[in-house]
């Protein structure tokens, strides 16, 4: 008795062996999570505030991901994350940023074609301090600790930079600047590598002290 | 008038070339978010119940950080995600798990002899629904597809693959079988590669509809 089973072959795929269909697409996949019993109120509010008319978008039961243009891609994501915040509530968001993944395909986008950020306007005067995690993954290359560094090293001059831990670097700013970072550290990471993924864990409102 | 920035180099360090000192020790470091106003008694009450005898760690503003031999690292994950359970109360779980990162240090580990978990007693008859994005990121090689596939194919195997998504894999079954799961997913992971990245987030009572 045999059973054949649906299985996955994504083997034929190397970094850079030109199968890759997605070639300009960014995507963002990314969680709010507010710690209040007001969750779902804030999380859809914030994501039903957000001009998506540049971005490809699908929600799910673990995230929201958009994919398009990378300006339009971090100009939602700022968008959501500013209209989630609410003084005093502590909340996390997670969000994985990438482009190039060799398995991807050229579908499920939208690549507007001019460079004006939909929700900027609106997002412009919000300040708030934001505590934050990244972890740069640059795939199919053996020298990917010299991007890490690179990328490490611009959080350093744009005075983000607030330490390194286990597995991830720490960033603390107003919430303008982590995201004037992420748009800089995506833009070198798509311009220097074939497939990344960039990781972020932005936290405000934290009860725990430093 | 110039000034010295104390920048980061990683550049000499690259996947195998053996200034690794840290092969044996795995990490976890991971966020626990209950969306709920008691979300501070649940997280440290769960953090509080987790035996670490077996574990180095470290908690700070942003996650919790178990780093040791791999067994005793999942043993104390699935403790807190157990124990931070609470029937009807969404929450979600992001957990980074990695090995032989090159950049790391043969410090922070707490290298446990015996394999004895020390909570699995106390967490064999929890049972819920979870469901799970993963991301596996094996780095410094070329053929990573490979490996990506053969852990989602695993996941085929046993049971709780759920789908493809962008960026992600998504998982559904008993927290017991998510966790067996993640037992043999890096356990392949950690034989097979020199450095990896396991990057998982878990939800539990979401009250998004499928």
């Amino acid at each position: 008795m045999s059973e054949k089973k649906a299985y996955v072959n994504y083997g034929s795929c190397q970094c850079g062996c030109g199968c890759e269909g997605a070639r300009d697409i960014t995507g963002c996949r990314f969680s709010l999570s507010p710690m209040t019993d007001s969750y779902v109120d804030i999380i859809l509010g914030a994501i039903k505030k957000v001009d998506t008319s540049k971005v490809w978008k699908m929600t799910d039961k673990l995230s929201t991901l958009y994919r398009g243009r990378r300006i339009h891609v971090l100009d939602g994501l700022k968008a959501c994350f500013v209209q989630s915040y609410r003084e005093g509530v502590h909340m996390t968001m997670g969000a994985t940023i990438s482009k190039g993944c060799p398995g991807d395909v050229d579908a499920d986008a939208f690549l507007a074609e001019d460079d004006v950020r939909m929700n900027e306007p609106v997002l412009a005067d919000a300040h708030f301090p934001v505590t934050c995690k990244i972890s740069l993954y640059p795939m199919g290359v053996s020298n990917y600790m010299e991007y890490i560094a690179s990328v490490v090293n611009r959080a350093i001059d744009m005075g983000v930079y607030a330490g390194s831990s286990h597995y991830v670097t720490i960033l603390e700013g107003d919430v303008q600047d982590i995201f004037r970072y992420f748009e800089e550290a995506t833009e070198y990471c798509g311009r220097e590598l074939s497939h990344y993924i960039f990781e972020a864990t932005l936290s405000v409102n934290s009860p725990t002290a430093e």
